[in-house]
């Protein structure tokens, strides 16, 4: 009977922190995505190609989430965007202290969009509000079509679903709109994209996506303060 | 400073009932296997085709974790295994109580071999003992060959790795020898399977392996109890 009030605080003091850090990335205009997957989804590569396919036109930062190691931060910061690492330790998701520590860390200061990889994890990531205003999951498709029925939580939660590794599609028994399928029955407003990060197949339509996200929250900011 | 002492008592008497479970299994002479892997890796699949290939010589029962659904348990029972559904909800591990009111729906006599899958997390399982011989990961090629390095804990816990999907190799970038390389340089007391669990490529080693922890505990329990 201890545990329930002690958590109940530490999730209450994360939403309160996460608002907060919604608030301070609204000031700066700036679209902030929570990237939640299994391990070896795809989610470090997906970002990779998102921050070069972009790069002439959009600003991006990154918060790379992992238990040990800087090997992601490297990787997007070889490919041309500023990136701070968390590693939790054993830690199984991010937490909005993590992110709010991490800014300290990242100037805000003309960018655009704001990517943030939760830790490699279907399952825990998903209660953590970080202060983002979609959570996008990246389930590739060798992890099999049935894995929005089996972890829902992720899927019920999320405003848009990725779909990678559909080059692998002829050598598996999964198929892609099978777990297009699925992911809608859990959640039927989802954005899907079926893409490949290793062959660029489908990815024009995810990278259509983020720019619609950020135009409508830079219109409803603008409506907001009187100046749209 | 409240969380601290609660954790450290709920894992305490996890470790407790864990021991008190690993006594009574090996009263029955059953070898005990917790399979840990992400979501996708190919648990289910291994054990279908684990139980299918030892039907004649060995006796299996199987535990199967999952936040929700029975589709898992649906499938073992068809492969000619009984089996318990444990789910938790959203919780992202099985815990020994978890396990003792499984075995209450579970005849162990004549049993040789208790599989227990997991529930889809490479993180949070690593540190709950469930009262087995044995933690076996899998880990499917197409999540990449860098996977021990970022997940550490898991790798560095378990007795086997099982690399799974390596009829994939020549689609993907991530290699097979990488990962058992990786997954050595972590843990170098690692057994190590390369299998493809759909053409049956490499299933042979991973019987052996369950023959032989199989003979060596019963030779273990046999010598213990004088009869040796």
């Amino acid at each position: 009977m201890v545990r329930i009030p002690v958590l109940a605080e530490i999730t209450q003091a994360n939403t309160m922190l996460a608002n907060a850090l919604r608030k301070e990335l609204a000031r700066h205009g700036i679209l902030a995505l929570n990237l939640i997957a299994s391990p070896g989804a795809g989610k470090t590569t997906l970002i990779e190609r998102t921050v070069s396919a972009l790069s002439d036109e959009l600003r991006f930062a990154v918060i790379e989430g992992d238990l040990t190691t800087s090997l992601d931060a490297e990787r997007i910061v070889a490919a041309g965007a500023p990136a701070v690492q968390i590693n939790t330790g054993g830690g199984c998701h991010l937490e909005a202290r993590m992110i709010h520590s991490a800014l300290d860390q990242l100037s805000l200061d003309g960018v655009d969009v704001l990517i943030i990889e939760n830790i490699g994890n279907l399952i825990c990531p998903t209660g953590w509000d970080l202060g983002e205003d979609a959570k996008v999951v990246v389930a590739s498709l060798p992890e099999g079509d049935d894995k929005p029925l089996k972890y829902p939580g992720a899927f019920a939660t999320a405003q848009a679903l990725v779909i990678n590794k559909v080059d692998l599609e002829p050598y598996l028994s999964a198929k892609v709109e099978k777990l297009r399928e699925n992911a809608l029955r859990i959640n039927g407003d989802l954005a899907v994209f079926a893409v490949s990060c290793l062959t660029g197949e489908g990815l024009e339509n995810w990278l259509d996506w983020i720019r619609d996200q950020l135009a409508r929250k830079r219109s409803v900011l603008a409506r907001e303060s009187g100046c749209g």
